[in-house]
């Protein structure tokens, strides 16, 4: 099937967010269906007692420090990284960091807001 | 006028977000100037009770149920998919599915929530 | 190094999001490196008394005048523009008018809502 111009570049942008992202729901299913798919990243800056709590499970390595603790993350697991909220930039520039060097990334959409509103399990730091 | 790689970067992406999706705004200005344009499909998966409402007007057409029941949609109109708020990724899997099937469609940004937010009409599912 | 298909068309858009849009958390920072990089405009298209207040320091030029205004904007400085939410298109298509005029452009991400969310100091219009 054809498609127009405008087509051709929906088609590219969303293939790219889908690839790019998890939804919470889909990250929950993930994990009943197949655990250990993803290893959980915090990747807020910020001083704990800013953060308080993190989403159950995640891994707490703050963007600044990524680089120089690349080493702890699994290479078999794909990295799903999180900051603030759907306009924190940090997971973004995380994902790129880790795609640069060779790692399977995606971002929780919307953040631990999203996740919080949701009611879904936090821990404290 | 010439720009730079990092221009025409930001141009495409823009213009991708752009065709992909259209404001609450500017949904209910085109539905003043040009009614009809838009047929408007609530796409979250969820049992009725969790939703609760749809915006006024939506047809209700689960995402999982969505390639069984294409052709309940119009050829003619511009699909305008949404989901819960701006976290959800189903209106963009929707689109996805959309577009491979030829129609035209567009995801009413921040889903529900932002309708909502905006005290916009609402019914019952 | 190599990478999947899937992961240029990751980079591609990671970089296009970042290249187009500064969190507030940035903003903030570049303001006290680099005073006067920016110039923030405030596109939203209401009437004062709907939005009330804008970001401390913006300048107010409604998406609708922007392209009358264009001479008060500076060409030194990179023009960061924002709207209502994340949800909102108007910052978007101000800066697709803005690149195609040949300035430097960003959007400041989450807009007003999300500046306010963080309880960053905004002035009456």
């Amino acid at each position: 099937m054809m498609g127009s111009p405008q087509q051709f570049i929906q088609k590219d942008y969303l293939e790219a967010v889908l690839a790019s992202s998890i939804s919470p729901m889909d990250y929950l299913q993930s994990q009943r269906a197949t655990p250990g798919k993803y290893f959980l990243v915090d990747v807020r800056n910020a001083p704990a007692e800013k953060k308080q709590v993190k989403i159950e499970g995640a891994h707490d390595i703050p963007l600044q420090e990524l680089e120089q603790r690349i080493g702890e993350l699994p290479k078999g697991q794909t990295i799903l990284v999180y900051c603030w909220d759907v306009w924190c930039n940090m997971a973004k520039k995380a994902s790129l960091i880790l795609l640069n060097n060779g790692f399977e990334v995606k971002e929780l959409s919307g953040g631990i807001a999203a996740w919080q509103q949701l009611r879904l399990p936090v821990e404290q730091l």
